[in-house]
Formats: structure tokens, C-alpha cells, sequence
């Protein structure tokens, strides 16, 4: 018996909660092996919308909604964390397997959770406290017990940035976001890394060449991306291997995105995971043998992992929503970067644009990767996403 | 103004004439932009009908269908060649845009007036003779007119392989096909090559590195492709020239996939043209910068050319049903076949296989050819599409 065979030729449909860009390339890499997917997600007019079997408008952090979504489907998975854990736990009593597991999506919605797990089992990260409050907080910051600066993060809901900040001086300690909270020690960072990892059923693991994150400080997103990263082969494969050891214990399956730190001691410090295709991972669909999307499937349908290896250096570059704007996009410069040398844009449909919103990302591909990311600069001063002037251009 | 903005936020819509698997790898490409599709197909369970935005059940050989499914598109393609011209040229004339041009469509759907195309343009072709019936060209054998061996073609809808074949004796010539056909002198094959080129409205041309295509004998399709082809350089230069020369002899918008025979004298002939993405490109999706899907969108609407350079060596196979049956497809040794290294399957979803049918493909990559030939042959070798059994195996 044929595992694809099967995914094929019967009524098994792929389930995924969420529609945006990530579960569009999701749909996409199914579509390759005619995999049928359907979606759930609250705005008809997403970007996996029109390309699934079957779309279902609906919350997917709302249970039922979850729960009447899945019913029926072989295999539930997600572009993204905020779903209910609850439905699919109910779910997963009803026969309907679900990846990543939701064990592991309870502790990763968990930010203080989370950074347990890797104190007790050993992985570097930085050091932290938990806090019921802001209140908690400050009050430790008071007594001493928390030092200046540090880094806040809420403990749930966090995503793309939000829910992180920096927190550097005593005049700050007013901004702090409220709820169950953790402080963690401030890193002076070399240098942001990211590795995917991904691991089926069988225990089979993989892992992709890190790639070095450079943010934009003001959105809080990723600027670009180069893949490999620059940096020392041992540090690259020491955070190859924290990343995969964290599969393994976590017993993940599917696709692990690791967010490290390299500090400028040196150290290697878990910083997030995302058990998700990532942001980070888009450079794949063009510069791996096997991308992101269609390796996130074969680890969930226990299918035999794909060569990770790079077959070209890649920078990827995020299309965001300019500063200023709000409303239906407008597009500025696509037509003159998909000139250039191994520029691929990738439009993800959105019918809205607001500032640092992600519209779009370009890949730049090249045999050398300073070339890539030279092109990858040029791509980033030319693009522009703005609102299209009918709707009045200022937010 | 920005192009491919407008065909991100306008209503703007690319029909295509085909809903097959190459109008299915179309639509994903175009899916990366979020160019959203149209199709019409007579198989409403054809492969790109779930992921086109309309699909429309109908005869794309049908002039009130092709109209009907037209009006209101702002461009119009294709996949398959056996289209109606006469719809298509009725839509240019209500403002519809139509690539590649009616005009080059009626010419290559018309073996004969493409061979004298060929002459009267001083491309290389096997020499020829136009008859008006099977009975015209035997009496034209028995005059020692036309000498056996020879090609026979079928002026009009051959396709995959049907509408050719080698009449070697005279015992053959009652098997000679119906209609108004050619002859070909027969030419002493080394290798059957195939060249991608594109062209823009804007004048501007690109070429890929020629394919090496070898024939199943029996199927009549090709059994695998290597690119880059093992030919000397300046053979393969000289294919490109001719190719490119072609399209632009052509004025065509799109792809123009033209497979060439290298005669044991080592001459370059024209054999079979096709102004569309072709079976001979489906490695481009991950062995070149450009894929050729990508590069037939770029070159319709007129946005710049991608490079057509390779990533790295490929191999491509088909996934034919096996001979003996028929019916609902069985897919045998997939799962094995994706677990070698640089192996990439595509199912195109077909409901049913029937023997030589095109169910799907697999493009193997690898840094050195050879090891991609050897790996090829490996897939081939255990891949197999049947028919399950509940339909009964025997056709």
C-alpha cells in the first residue's frame, strides 16, 4: 500500500486552520502531489481562499467552529498558533489526527510554559521569571529582583512581534503590557538565526542551513533573510542541532521553526518556535531541494523527509504595507525588481494593506549570496505597498 | 503604473483554454502573484478545475463555449493547441487578448502550412510533400514520388505522439492514416532534442538549455528528459538560435517549445512545434530560476523575461498508466521513489488512467546529470499506475 497513493485516490482531505499566505503555499505544495485541502479562516476573502476544495468561514481560536470544521477530515493541520486547543483535543477523540499535536501547541501558546520546557530539559535560553501581572512585575523590578533591561513578553497571544518589548529604562516600566507576563535577562545579540527543523511520526528528523534574520527595529519584523547565514560552520551546526534535539523532545510532528539568539559571548539561546511553515522558511519554495511547505506534509503524513540541502544561496525580503496607508493595496515597483537577476515575487492577494501588514515577500536567488542580498536590498528600497488612492491614502 | 499590479488588484482575470496538467501548473504558477484563473474543460474533474476561481465545463473546440467562456476576460490562453480559432478571434475583436495569436495558433494546428512556413523561412526541416488523402500519397509511393521509408503526418489534430507514424515498407501503407497528411523524408535520429523559448509582446526573447528527450517506442511519449542535453555546446548553441529565431519569425506572445532531431549527420531539422508549456519543461518548476509556467505568465502579460538558467541538472519522467488497464488509478512505489535523493513527484489528480495516459511526473535534480539519469531510471523502474481493483484490472 501506497501512503500517497492513498492521500490521492480516496476522501482523505487535508484540514488547515488558518488561510493567510502560509496556508496558501501550503495549499500550493499539496497541490503538487494533488493533495485536496480545506480551510478554515475568518475572512472569505483570504489568500487560500479560492484555492482550496473547500472553504469554511469561522473563527478558528472559537471551538465549535473548529470542531465543525474538522469533523470528517483525515488530517488537521495550521498556519498558525491561535486555535483552539480545546476543539482539537475534541477532535482528536473523534478519530481526526491532528499535527502538530495539541499538546504541543498548549505549551508553545504558552510563552512561560514554553521556557520551562527548556530549563527543564536543558536547552539554552535566556535566563527569565514568570508574572501574573504587569503589577508582579514591576513590583520585582522594584525589590530588585528584576533587573533593567530586560525583555517582557506576554505569556499567550503574542505573534509577528507583538507582545515583545524591550523594556530599558525605569521610565518605561509605565508601557508594560498588561496579563501573565515573563521577564527575561536582555541579550546583546550578534546576530538572529533561524533554523526549520522537521520530524514525522516515525521519528524521522531533517534540518534546514540556518538562516540570519536582520529585523527592521521599527515593525518589529523581519527585514531580510540570507540562507546560509553567515556565520562559523560549528556555530551553524550546534544551532542545527539544538534545534533538532528540541524536535525530538518536544516529539513534534511536522515542520519546528527555532528562533535562536547568538549573543556576542558567543552563546546560542532558544529565543521562539513556531510548529508551523515560517515566515523564515518562505526562501525554500526556490532555494531547497525540498521546501518548507511540502516538507511540513511529509512529516505530517509520516511520508519519507526531503533533502534539506541548499541548491543555491537565497535572501528573502518581506512586501509589507507602507507607513502611512491603510486601505486596498497598490503595488509599486514589482514589475522593475521582477527584472532583476533571480528575483521571484510572491503576492499573497490580500485585499487590504495597513502599515508593516504582510502583503507579499520577493526571493532573490543567486550563485553568490553577497549578490543576492545586494539584489535584495534593491528590492526592498523599490517596492512599496501603499493604498490605492481612491480610498483616501491616509490612515 | 505598475503591471503586474493591475493584475493583482484589478478584475483583471487570465482564462485558459485547457484544464489539464498544464493548465494546472499554470494556474499555480500564476497562484504565486495571485493571478487568479479561469478554465474550460470538457472534464469537469479535470486537474486544475478546484483551483481555478471559475471553472467551466465545455469544449474548448467549440466556438459558442470558447465565446461564452472568453467574453469578459482580459487575456486568454491556453494549454492544449486543438482550440478554436474561429471563437478566438471573434473574442479579439470584442477587446478580449489572446496569447499566443489566433493567427500562430491556426498555423501550427496545420502541419502542412507549418512545414512551408519552415521552407519558405529558411528553417531546418526534414524535406517534405503535402497530400490531400491517404490514397493521394500512396499512389504518389507507387510513382516512386514519395520513398519509403518515410514519415507520415496527419496535417491536423495529432497530438501526443498520435497522428505520426514511420511507414517503413510497402506492407504498410494500408495502415497509412485518413485525411489530408505529409510525408517526411525519414531522418537518421542521434537525439531528439527540445527547446523552451519565450517571447513578449515587447520583442524581448529568452531560451532555456536544450533537452535531451528519449522516446518510449511503444507509448509514443517520451520515456525521460535530461537537461542539460549531452550534445556538444555548439550544438545546443545552434538550437537556441534556431528556436529563438522561430518565435521571433512567429511574432508569438508565450512559449514556443520546439522539438528539434539531430540527424547522425548532425544536422538540426525542426520536427513538431508547440506555443505553450510543454511536457518537455516540467523540470523548470524546480531546476531553473524561471519555471516555464512562470515565464509563459511573464511573457503573455509583457513583463520582463525571467532567466531561463539552470539551478541544477534534472531529470524528468512521466507517470504513464500501466498497459492492462483501466479505470480508477492506483499509484504503486511513490512513497519509496520520494524517500531518493532530489526526487519531486507531481499527480495531476486524474480520475481515471488508461494505458500511456499522463498521470503525473517526477523530476529528479542532482548536482552532477548522470546521477539524476541513474535515479531517473530507478523511479521509472518502480512507479507503476494501475487501475484498483474494485473496477476490474482488465481493460
Amino acid at each position: 500500500m501506497d501512503q500517497l497513493d492513498q492521500l490521492v485516490t480516496t476522501s482523505a482531505r487535508l484540514g488547515i486552520l488558518g488561510g493567510g499566505q502560509l496556508g496558501k503555499m501550503l495549499v500550493l505544495a499539496a497541490s503538487h502531489w494533488h493533495v485536496r485541502c480545506h480551510a478554515l479562516d475568518p475572512d472569505p476573502a483570504c489568500p487560500a481562499a479560492h484555492l482550496v476544495e473547500r472553504f469554511v468561514v469561522g473563527n478558528y481560536g472559537a471551538t465549535d467552529d473548529v470542531i465543525a470544521f474538522g469533523e470528517g477530515l483525515e488530517l488537521l493541520t495550521i498556519e498558525i498558533e491561535q486555535v483552539s486547543c480545546d476543539a482539537l483535543e475534541a477532535l482528536e477523540r473523534r478519530g481526526v489526527r491532528v499535527c502538530p499535536q495539541p499538546s504541543v501547541l498548549r505549551l508553545i501558546q504558552d510563552k512561560g510554559r514554553q521556557k520551562e520546557f527548556y530549563s527543564h530539559h536543558g536547552f539554552p535560553t535566556a535566563s527569565f521569571s514568570l508574572f501574573p501581572s504587569a503589577q508582579a512585575l514591576r513590583a520585582a523590578v522594584a525589590s530588585g529582583e528584576v533587573l533593567l533591561p530586560f525583555v517582557q513578553k506576554v505569556r499567550s497571544g503574542g505573534y509577528d512581534g507583538r507582545g515583545v518589548q524591550v523594556v530599558k529604562q525605569a521610565e518605561d516600566l509605565g508601557d508594560l503590557l498588561e496579563g501573565p507576563c515573563l521577564s527575561e535577562t536582555f541579550v546583546d545579540v550578534a546576530a538572529e538565526l533561524a533554523v526549520l527543523v522537521a520530524r514525522s511520526g516515525r521519528g524521522e528528523v531533517v534540518s534546514y542551513p540556518p538562516v540570519e534574520m536582520a529585523f527592521d527595529p521599527k515593525a518589529n519584523l523581519v527585514e531580510w533573510l540570507a540562507c546560509p547565514a553567515r556565520i562559523e560552520p560549528q556555530i551553524a551546526e550546534r544551532a542545527r542541532e539544538i534545534a533538532l534535539d528540541l524536535a525530538a523532545a518536544l516529539q513534534i510532528e511536522g515542520l519546528l521553526a527555532v528562533e535562536l539568539l547568538l549573543s556576542t559571548s558567543g552563546e546560542l539561546l532558544i529565543n521562539e518556535v513556531s510548529p508551523r511553515p515560517h515566515n523564515s522558511g518562505h526562501h525554500t519554495i526556490e532555494s531547497c531541494f525540498t521546501s518548507q511547505y511540502e516538507q511540513h506534509l511529509r512529516a505530517i503524513y509520516g511520508l519519507p523527509l526531503g533533502s534539506a540541502d541548499l541548491k543555491l544561496p537565497a535572501v528573502m525580503v518581506n512586501i509589507l504595507g507602507a507607513d502611512g496607508y491603510e486601505g486596498h493595496p497598490q503595488y509599486q515597483g514589482l514589475t522593475e525588481c521582477m527584472a532583476l537577476p533571480g528575483v521571484k515575487i510572491h503576492l499573497y492577494g490580500k485585499s487590504r494593506m495597513r502599515p508593516g501588514r504582510k502583503m507579499g515577500h520577493a526571493t532573490v536567488l543567486a550563485h553568490e549570496l553577497d549578490d543576492a542580498i545586494a539584489t535584495a536590498r534593491r528590492v526592498r528600497e523599490t517596492i512599496k505597498v501603499i493604498a490605492r488612492p481612491e480610498d483616501g491614502s491616509e490612515s
